[in-house]
């Protein structure tokens, strides 16, 4: 068991990396002293593979529980879905000393985050992540979001939880596709970050598909790590550090959006987004080809797509320009000069990106 | 004009207050580069009133502008208002340079800081508070909020303003009822921190009740200064400071709360909850019987209720064991020890709290 402290003054707290810890997690939070019941957000499929141990685990240190079970999509990342949660929250809620745990993805994680940051004007949360993009990215950080019809996380909170507890024991019952959708986050973290653990997904990326134990514990500590750094010198993406962490995103959240995310997943989407991401990169001459190719193989290798064939060009540029990260309706691409080396550019003409997107079609 | 500056470090702002001043709304707003586009959230009558005069300003700036009305009630403060107003400024945010203004009363102000604290994790908005209570108290320090059907303020954040502008002039327009619940606080603001603004009450409420500029004016600098100063100590109420501000409001809350919010309006229930909490100190022997009286006097003597008439003792009681003021099972109280002195008390026995209420009946 390994733990990471992310420096966040009087927001701090811990990420806790293991493998079959689950059983340890009531005497974490014990020490926190956030309160007595434990309203655990999880859904259905989760709550049956964890829910006992969990629970016990729970009880054992003193606390009591309740699971509340949403529908395991992304439609559950709603304003209403908040409100029927918290409605139900209040309910349990009578001696005025619930704290929340999210169990789950992605979509549990952001809900129950966003939840936490608007109950009581702010309710101690626990992030309990069970997917490998959870564990590395999503599960820390404090991002919070819902979605509106008109677009992902328009809706959210920047909202610390008190504890981040990843269990990557729970990683072997991933499919491929969660998986490999986790695997391009790890991949980015190697990319703009840590040419170390660049080389290690080159040489161990079979170790890490068969789902092998110190590998995936391997990769979820070194990941935590990095974005905890990230996090901690810039928690509101307000000095362009935490920026870094959107390599591959710019046009990666377009292609998910062209495909009204039915096309590609995340991961998906935003391997295609790096490729891009690289390719302008190569054109302006900030990394070389052998670089560019080190990227392609690993993105190909771990059985991610390097071509766009579920959407159309002309879907992605729409949805380019609808995207959040427009400031000012200027675009704005982390590029990079080198395996763990980024450069922030504005601006790069709609001539470039066209020319580099059509290439991957 | 005077200005008085809130220091929140990163989160510092102004509070700007003077007479007939919101022609000047453009220029002050274009000095803190929030945005080009301001999103105008108030209702049908307020923007009868002042809509054209700030609609003149912010474009005179170069801001564009978009009102949004809402109804006047307190059922606006839900959730489903919050959203629907959310997608409404999605549609207008078309160049991502929206900010926020909240132009009215305390629903409208705390509707429209919630929508600011959640819209993109956090856009800048503006307090324009149109009513004694707004500009004195619920406008300035951040406190956002919406209810649910279980209560009040049960969902909100904490999210400042990035400026607070009272135009005093604007509140000869109020209704007698309306301007003596902002005068319970103000009341309430001479009681805990300032007994020369007490004083002042005792010679000048007459002039404030007959709407005299100079006197609005003072009372409203006088209470935002004490207001800043208590807010700027203790931000997120963490350090038993601003707990003060609840002076009067725990069972304040329940008297308006026993009667379903129709008995009696936030400013007659404070008013109540202060005469029962300076009865309460005069039994602990606190404060002497003098300064009780003259409390009760003022209140008097503004047109605030000294008697509670329209709801039940049984009720209060019941309201007051489900207030989010309750930590662990405990009450607490904000007690005096003579004007502009406080002192916090928890756990005061049932016994007593019952026999000083029943005095009011």
């Amino acid at each position: 068991m390994k733990t990471i402290k992310l420096d966040l003054k009087k927001r701090s707290y811990n990420i806790i990396v293991g493998s079959n810890i689950m059983k340890f997690l009531g005497t974490h939070i014990a020490k926190l002293n956030i309160g007595r019941d434990a309203y655990i957000i999880t859904n259905a499929s989760i709550k049956n593979k964890y829910g006992k141990t969990l629970d016990k685990a729970l009880k054992q240190s003193g606390f009591t529980t309740r699971f509340k079970l949403i529908p395991d999509t992304e439609e559950s990342k709603s304003m209403g879905m908040a409100s029927s949660v918290i409605e139900d929250i209040v309910c349990y809620d009578k001696k005025k000393r619930v704290f929340i745990i999210a169990l789950g993805g992605g979509v549990i994680g952001d809900l129950a985050g966003f939840i936490a940051s608007i109950y009581k004007r702010g309710t101690p949360y626990i992030q309990v992540p069970t997917t490998l993009l959870a564990q590395i990215d999503s599960g820390i950080g404090g991002k919070t979001a819902v979605d509106l019809i008109q677009g992902k996380n328009l809706i959210g909170a920047f909202y610390q939880p008190r504890l981040v507890f990843s269990d990557a024991g729970v990683l072997k019952t991933l499919g491929l596709k969660q998986l490999q959708s986790g695997l391009a986050e790890v991949i980015k973290y190697g990319i703009i970050k840590d040419p170390r653990l660049f080389v290690y997904l080159e040489k161990k990326y079979q170790a890490i598909l068969s789902l092998k134990q110190p590998a995936l514990g391997f990769i979820v500590r070194r990941c935590s790590l990095i974005k905890a750094r990230i996090v901690q010198q810039d928690e509101r993406e307000e000095k362009g550090i935490r920026t870094i962490l959107n390599f591959g995103h710019t046009l990666g959240h377009a292609i998910e959006a062209a495909g009204d995310y039915k096309g590609y997943n995340h991961g998906e989407a935003i391997a295609l987004g790096m490729l891009v991401a690289s390719d302008i990169s190569r054109n302006l001459r900030l990394i070389n080809h052998e670089i560019f190719q080190r990227i392609e193989n690993l993105i190909k290798a771990v059985g991610l797509p390097t071509r766009i064939q579920r959407v159309s060009l002309k879907n992605i540029i729409e949805a380019h320009y609808r995207d959040k990260k427009f400031i000012g309706a200027k675009n704005r691409f982390v590029l990079i000069k080198g395996i763990g080396k980024t450069k922030v550019v504005e601006n790069i003409p709609l001539g470039i990106i066209k020319e580099n997107l059509k290439k991957r079609f």
